[in-house]
C-alpha cells in the first residue's frame, strides 16, 4: 500500500516478479479490494502463489514514525513485518514510511547476535561501467560509536561478498580527509578497530568526492552523513539533467535533431537511473527488510524485491550472525 | 606559493586582478626569485602596486596542520596571515594547506565578538540560471553546538546579504528530513533558536537533495556534513561528465559531429565550472581569509581574490560584529 502511488506501482512490480521467479510466493498485505483489481487475468497456477492478508489500515507517510507502535499495529506496514517475525514470510518489502518501517522492524525482529544497532544500506552507481558501491548507514542511526561503525563494516562486507560474489569486499570509512588525524574521534577509533581485524579488507578513509571512484565496495558512515551524501549526490545529478535539457531547448538545431541526442541521454540514464539502485536494506535484524523509495516506479520496486530475493538466496542474516561470532574477540 | 601549481597559477591570477582593479595593491608573500619571473613586462605604475615579502619556506600540503604553529612560522602561509593581523594587509588569499590556514588564522586573528568558532563558507551552483547557495561550515569544525549553528546562520546571512545585495538572505539548516523531530538534538535546538530570532529569515530544514533547489541562500551544517556534501556533489558531477564523454567516444556519429555538441557541453560547464565557485572564506575571524582549492586554475584563483575583494568592499567582518551585538540577547 506504501509509496506515492500505492498498488498502482507495487502490484505490477509484484506480478512481474511472480512471472520471472517461479519459486517465489507473494503474501500481499493491504486492502484486498484494491489488490484484487490487479489480479484479473492471472492464471490459476499464478494465483496459487498469491495470498492476501487483508487490512484497510494504512500507516501514512506523514505520521510520526513512533506512532506505528502506539496506533499503527493494524496497518499493512506493521502486519507485513509481523509476518516475518512469525516466519509466515521470509522477507518484507515496503515503499511506506521509512522511520516507521525501521522502528517496527527493530521492535518485532530481534537484532542479530553481536549487532548493537541495525543500519540502512543502499547502493550507489560507480563511475566505471557496471561499478557500484554500497553505503551504510544511510539514515537508521544518527549517533554511532566506534564499535557500531565496526559492526556496520562487517555487515556491509558480508552482504556485498554474498550478493556480488566478490570473495573479499573492500571496506572504507567516509571521512573529511584521508589522513589518520582527520575526522571525529569515533571514526578514528573505528579505523583502529578495522585495521586490527583480519576479517575485513579495510582500505582506509574515503572522502565525499571518492564515493563513486570504485575505491571501496562498502562505505561506512553514520546515518546523518550517509543520508546527506546520497541525497546530495542525487540532487547534483538532477541539476545536470536540468541543465542538459535547458541547453537542448535553447537551440533550434538540438530541438530539430533531438532524436540524435537520444542514445546519448539513454547512456547517461542507463547508469544513473535511480530505479536501478532502488531498495535500501535494514541490515542487522533477524530477517530481510527492504525499503523502496516512495517515489519509485514499477521497475524500481521490482528491483527492491530482487534485492530481498538475493539476500534470501544467500541467507545474508545467517552469514552475518556466523561472521559476528567469529569476530567478536576483536571488539 | 600554495596549491598544486604554486606561482604558475597564483601569479597570473594576481596580475589579472591588478589590471582589472586599479585600486588594489598586492602584497606577495613567498620566494622572491620565483615571483619575479612573472613580473617581467609590467608597467611602472603596475609595479608600484606590488610589494614582495620574501620567504623561501613553504608549508607543504602534506604536513599536519598543527605543525604550522610549531615549525611553520617562517612559511609564506603563516607570514601572509601575520600581515592581516598586523594590518599591513586587509585580506589573505591562499591555495595552501587548508588545515594550517585555519589554525594559523584562528591563532593570529581574534574571533569576532560573540562568535565562538569561525567556519568555512563555500558557494555551490544552483539549478536555476545564476542561482547559487552558500554552505557553512564546510570543514572548519567537526562538533557544533546549537549556539554555534545559530552563529553560523547569522554570519552566513550577513555575508550573503552584503555581497549579493539581497536584503534578507533565506537561511536553512541541513538535516535528514524536513520534520521537526528529525536530526540530532543540536540541530533541533538550533532550529528553535533560529525560529525565535527575528533577525534571520529562517526557512526550516533542507535535505541533501534540496541543496541545489534554491530554497535557501545559506545552508547551515556542521563541518563534517558540509565537507562531505560539497565533495559528494562534486563527485556525482564528475561521474556524469565521464559518462557523457564515454557515450560520445562510443558512437561514430558523435565522434564525427562532436563539434555540434560543443555548445551543449559549454552550457553545462558554464554553470558547473568549479573555477566559478572557487574560494571558501574563513568567516568569524577579525579579517578576510579566503582559501582557494589546491587544484584550482588561474580563473579559479582569480575568483577567490574577487571573493576577498567583495567582502572587503562591504567590510563583512564589521557587519557581522554589528549584527552579533544586536542579536546577543537571543542566545
Amino acid at each position: 500500500m506504501g509509496g506515492d502511488s500505492g498498488p498502482a506501482v507495487t502490484m505490477p512490480a509484484c506480478l512481474s516478479i511472480l512471472r520471472r521467479h517461479l519459486s517465489v510466493k507473494l503474501l500481499l498485505v493491504g486492502d484486498e479490494s484494491l489488490i484484487k483489481v490487479y489480479l484479473k487475468g492471472l492464471s490459476e497456477s499464478e494465483l496459487c502463489r498469491i495470498q492476501i492478508l487483508h487490512t484497510s489500515a494504512v500507516f501514512a507517510d506523514t505520521l510520526r514514525p513512533d506512532n506505528i507502535l502506539r496506533s499503527g499495529r493494524d496497518s499493512s506496514l506493521f502486519l507485513a513485518i509481523e509476518q516475518v517475525r512469525s516466519e509466515t514470510a521470509e522477507a518484507c518489502i515496503s515503499a511506506g514510511n521509512t522511520g516507521a518501517l525501521m522502528l517496527a522492524s527493530r521492535h518485532l525482529l530481534k537484532n542479530i547476535q553481536g549487532i548493537e544497532k541495525p543500519a540502512m544500506i543502499a547502493m550507489l552507481p560507480g563511475s566505471r561501467a557496471g561499478g557500484f558501491t554500497y553505503v551504510l548507514d544511510v539514515g537508521a542511526n544518527i549517533e554511532t560509536t566506534p564499535r557500531q561503525f565496526f559492526q556496520f563494516a562487517i555487515m556491509g562486507s558480508v552482504l556485498v561478498s554474498a550478493v556480488s560474489g566478490k570473495p573479499r569486499a573492500r571496506v572504507a570509512l567516509l571521512n573529511i580527509g584521508s589522513e589518520a588525524h582527520k575526522g571525529t574521534p569515533e571514526i578514528r577509533q573505528a579505523a583502529i578497530l578495522l585495521t586490527a581485524c583480519n576479517d575485513v579488507d579495510y582500505v582506509g578513509f574515503v572522502e565525499g568526492n571518492q564515493i563513486f571512484d570504485g575505491i571501496a565496495d562498502v562505505i561506512v558512515c553514520d546515518g546523518f552523513a550517509g543520508n546527506i551524501t546520497i541525497k546530495a549526490s542525487a540532487g547534483a545529478v538532477k541539476v545536470i539533467e536540468n541543465l542538459m535539457h535547458q541547453s537542448i531547448r535553447r537551440r533550434w538545431y538540438y530541438r530539430a535533431f533531438g532524436f540524435c541526442m537520444r542514445p546519448f541521454f539513454r547512456d547517461v540514464r542507463r547508469v544513473l537511473n535511480p530505479s536501478k539502485y532502488n531498495g535500501a536494506t535494514l541490515i542487522g535484524v533477524q530477517g530481510v527488510i527492504v525499503k523502496s523509495h516512495g517515489n519509485s516506479d514499477r521497475a524500481g520496486f521490482e528491483q527492491a524485491i530482487e534485492h530481498a530475493l538475493r539476500q534470501l538466496a544467500f541467507n545474508v542474516p545467517h552469514l552475518i550472525a556466523t561472521r559476528m561470532q567469529k569476530t567478536v574477540d576483536v571488539m
